[in-house]
């Protein structure tokens, strides 16, 4: 520990959902000290034993001074944030300042905005970490994570699919796609993954998607461009439960690439709803040919 | 009319919607005989003066009969027709013949489906034929199509989104998708044009679409590898009406492959309704340069 406190702390800066907690949690393990500075209106979580600081997520003058008051060094960015309203925000002069960088983040791509706010903390001589730099355990791990294992039909969907999510990376989109067969079913735009789930409910219902469940396949990886460090994809119960909803046949996530909330529980429940959960490489395999 | 009959009646094989009348009237009015086959379950509109067959989407014996007794040496399939579930046909003897055909349909996007059902025609004696060939009146044209001119801004993104379907072209989904500047707001997948217009909505009431309409484009286009003679996509007053209730800034569409139902009418509808349309060329200009 008094290593970790002569390197820093690490300051989180946490949105919503369980990530922010199991992040810091899985940083303390790795011999960091930390602090989650949580962006109120978005964190919902609770701290544990962390120390917290809430902020609004337009305070950018007191989220430095709290950053330096921690002697924090690096800073992760975790969490779901939407992009706020202007009106919605309380500002402070910190902001005013940094509109130069940020005027470009609005009208673009996540990845735009994320490199933009990248930029913002560099210039403050802060240092912008991974999710993979302070809790590598969190990533998804190559090959099969719960017990079933995917057909060899849904081998070659799976490999189909991380081609088109490869091929949209360009375009700063598309980090989840539900494919059955060569067939796309739904295409993740800005709704959000679980959001996408639940329209293979209606595509059954209204009989777009006539075969029978359990069929269609989430998959999800990064966009190839994207700064892992600051928005790594994220599944976690909810997007299990959604899928088990849904009636798919499983899921396939990029390994190392996309941050499981919990994968000892995450296999658990992949198992209870009969789903495959895999971890796969770039050509969408689990296993050595 | 002496010479259509002798060159063989068009047989316009008719889902839902109102592209088949259109499709009707205007290869009538281009000199052409017709016979609307109307698919049960799916056709809804009227066929006006044109003969009329009900058939059930199974009997395909009964299609080709028909086909063959009002001289029908061309077919057109026009209008909304889902795959419909297997166990939902009333089939006949021959369906049964054309599964070796027909078998590859499922489970694979919509352009092997339609190039499947294309060789089943083909096989049979019957040209398929495409809707630029016998209605190309109802394709959209090249240039503003309403009053409304899109900005500066509207047209970087325009041709944006145009690279982006033309990405997307290979693995057989992706005729629309909507953004903002170079955000990629949603893609559409198996829902179809409208119900990915009204998510525009659901973006903007949970916030994570924060931008005041009107805000958003759609940009359409067919498939670069579609085959453009079955499944040319369409924009009708339903479009513009969920354009217009999404806050939507406009709509373009590819010129010469986009269907409009009726232009004039979809001109006025979208002065009406405060939106720009207009027909682009594939690197999404409306106008020489």
């Amino acid at each position: 520990m008094a290593e970790a406190r002569t390197a820093g702390r690490l300051g989180i800066i946490a949105g919503g959902g369980q990530m922010p907690r199991l992040v810091a949690d899985a940083a303390v393990a790795g011999g960091r000290a930390v602090v989650i500075l949580a962006m109120s209106g978005f964190f919902d979580g609770n701290a544990g034993p962390h120390p917290l600081v809430l902020m609004s997520p337009g305070q950018v003058s007191a989220l430095f001074g709290a950053l330096r008051r921690y002697n924090c060094r690096e800073v992760l960015m975790v969490g779901e944030m939407r992009r706020p309203r202007l009106r919605d925000l309380q500002v402070d002069f910190g902001i005013i300042r940094q509109l130069p960088l940020l005027f470009g983040v609005k009208g673009q791509g996540d990845d735009g905005a994320m490199q933009r706010l990248t930029q913002v903390f560099e210039s403050q001589g802060f240092q912008v970490v991974s999710l993979r730099d302070v809790a590598a355990s969190l990533a998804a791990p190559l090959g099969l994570i719960g017990r079933k294992c995917p057909s060899e039909k849904a081998a070659l969907s799976i490999s189909f699919a991380f081609d088109l999510l490869a091929a949209l990376s360009p375009f700063d989109v598309g980090q989840a796609v539900i494919i059955h067969r060569r067939r796309v079913l739904a295409l993740e735009g800005a709704e959000g993954t679980n959001q996408m789930i639940a329209r293979i409910g209606d595509l059954r219902r209204n009989g777009r998607f006539a075969v029978a469940p359990p069929s269609g396949i989430l998959v999800k990886m990064p966009k190839i461009s994207q700064e892992l460090r600051n928005d790594m994809p994220v599944i976690g119960e909810l997007t299990l439960e959604a899928a088990r909803d849904a009636g798919l046949e499983g899921i396939a996530v990029a390994a190392g690439g996309v941050a499981m909330s919990d994968c000892g529980a995450l296999s658990r429940c992949a198992d209870e709803a009969g789903l495959f959960l895999v971890g796969c490489d770039r050509d969408g395999r689990w296993a050595p040919a």
